[in-house]
């Protein structure tokens, strides 16, 4: 099976460098900038990819939305599958895409777009053929929990410890992505889509860990919990919802102990209970790894069919639980818990981020996690 | 696709209660004793079963190595694939099963012998399409973990927790199986099978937790440690080794915190890097479904090709570390470890059973743990 690679950055090698040691599969032609092509397969012209009858699968691993989502519609349009690892193209067209997919008789897979090298979206499509997945959360950013774990472990607080994550390579030098909760909401509406066979809302609660501190982690520790970013949804009835927010853990849960910069993600079906995958939720190899096992996949016939048909409701309200804000602006209905820190019980995850912001307007350091 | 089921215990009737929601499943012939026989579906005559040729598939869940063995030959020689969660016979007749489905172009599928509705069998096999897995490990025992969790968290001691289990059907009338590690050997046989492509060794060195006391959790809880039930194997160079013990993990890493009677299972590839799997790893409903996944699988047109003409070597040497023994008979090379407990550095998990042995000959209350 003939492959082309769109970027290659640090998936695009991976994914080259698995290849080579996999039979039946060859990388043809590798697209990048013009100053990059330095070696026969590469062009800086996709025509001369999106063209070539002899390519079956595109490798989609720039990032971003545009060229990709031109470049994916183009290739699925061509009647060529497409892989990808790139959740903010899936996350913001996934329906367009499979739209296109069925219309032109060609597959798109997505198992690199969550969790790097773990089976999760191949997983969730396995346990739907019993199954109704009726709830799925996780830590699904690496790069934040390689943080909140070094702060741990170090005592240091965020900004050195970010920092030195930049220095490591696991952030980005505009961490904005990582640490203000994006990338897992892209993630939590892909991972929704297909748990719930619904086409997931883009408009999400959705708050990030920029602001934790040191003493936030020491005051939940008191209380035998850690704070991780977790991404969740659930289906009750005919309506389902999702957010992403800080959530204050027991320390005795797998997702407390979740080291560096692991992935663990969860869902639940009724017969089979709770399955959790754990691994490398990025990186060259193991993202490269998801991308070639969807090729193999594709060559051994299987292809995915997302429907997102389901009539559930889009229901925030579901989300609803116990949270604490810690800030030098007491929030409505707050009562005190710890050092600074204010508890508002019996919220939905849509209350608590208007209780944040307001909070936020006037002390721009406010934290908050749910209790879990 | 029409299936019959062998054994109407826990896990048949999770399979039947699955499949009656399933859309193009049917259970057409039930297997059981004649006494037992209570409605249309049902037989004690397997001759009903293996000379039907509308039953493509057959369900064997009976357990104990005979009648099984006997019925999967027979229905593998009829050109029936088979789908088992009998874990004893598949240890014990791996080989000449997978002989016998190839040669009568029949399938044996195997999902449900280890970690009940984790997808660990199928995820070694698809971990193998790309990278050789070096390494597996895990808690593959739910009847262990469920009494050494409640015996931390009651702060009871063995004998009184392992009657509790027995109450709530965690645990059989006769635990040995359990308890002894024999169960947990099973499934570390068909782990090391299918992860290393041979024919695992059966003589492999194996110690259960029968004699662990609150004293010796306690012991190790001191120094950060939990106890945990562990199968696990590896391969390096041309050879292979495999053993089951009980090992004291760190508390902060995720096995330590594995609740209740679930199970977690690793496995270790070179470019996916550590993969991680948490379920439920018995009960009806959950191996219900690891049998019904197959089925689907096997409707997919999904064959498993187990091959076991690696050529490795079985070199038990390969697994050594620091063990730790509680005995009043000090172990050679042993030195002081805490209350009447010693640490002997350096050995191979065949010595510390050797040791083991040899205490537990004038102490028959001797514990051993490996510290890992």
């Amino acid at each position: 099976m003939k492959i082309a690679i769109l970027g290659f950055g640090t998936v695009g090698r991976g994914v080259d460098e698995i290849v080579a040691h996999v039979e039946g599969l060859e990388v043809t032609r590798i697209l990048d900038l013009p100053d990059r092509c330095c070696e026969p397969r590469m062009t800086s012209d996709y025509a001369q990819i999106v063209n070539d009858p002899a390519i079956e699968v595109v490798l989609e691993c720039m990032g971003g939305l545009e060229p990709a989502h031109t470049f994916i519609m183009q290739a699925l349009e061509a009647g060529k599958s497409v892989v990808t690892s790139n959740k903010a193209v899936v996350a913001a067209f996934f329906d367009e895409f499979v739209r296109a997919a069925e219309a032109h008789d060609a597959a798109l897979l997505i198992e690199a777009t969550c969790g790097g090298g773990i089976p999760w979206i191949a997983s969730i499509e396995k346990a739907r053929r019993i199954d109704a997945v009726t709830h799925f959360s996780g830590i699904l950013n690496g790069t934040t929990n390689y943080i909140i774990d070094a702060m741990s472990k170090s005592g240091a607080d965020f900004a050195p410890t970010l920092a030195k994550a930049q220095e490591l390579g696991y952030a980005e030098a505009d961490p904005s992505a990582d640490i203000d909760g994006i990338d897992v909401k892209n993630k939590t509406i892909i991972s929704a889509s297909v748990a719930f066979g619904v086409a997931c809302t883009k408009e999400l609660p959705v708050t990030g860990i920029r602001t934790i501190t040191k003493s936030d982690m020491e005051l939940f520790a008191q209380q035998g919990r850690v704070v991780k970013l977790l991404g969740h949804g659930l289906v009750q009835d005919d309506a389902y919802a999702v957010a992403v927010e800080p959530v204050a853990l027991p320390a005795t849960s797998l997702e407390a102990n979740v080291p560096a910069n692991f992935n663990l993600v969860t869902l639940e079906g009724a017969t089979v209970g709770e399955l959790k995958f754990y691994g490398q939720g990025a990186g060259s190899l193991p993202t490269g790894n998801a991308m070639v096992q969807d090729v193999l996949d594709l060559a051994a016939g299987r292809r995915p069919c997302y429907d997102f048909s389901r009539a559930l409701a889009y229901r925030p309200e579901l989300l609803a639980g116990d949270y604490v804000f810690r800030t030098t602006a007491t929030p409505q209905g707050g009562r005190a818990f710890g050092d600074g820190a204010w508890l508002v019980e019996g919220i939905t995850a849509e209350q608590a981020r208007v209780l944040f912001d307001a909070a936020c307007a006037s002390d721009p350091t406010t934290f908050m996690a749910r209790l879990a």
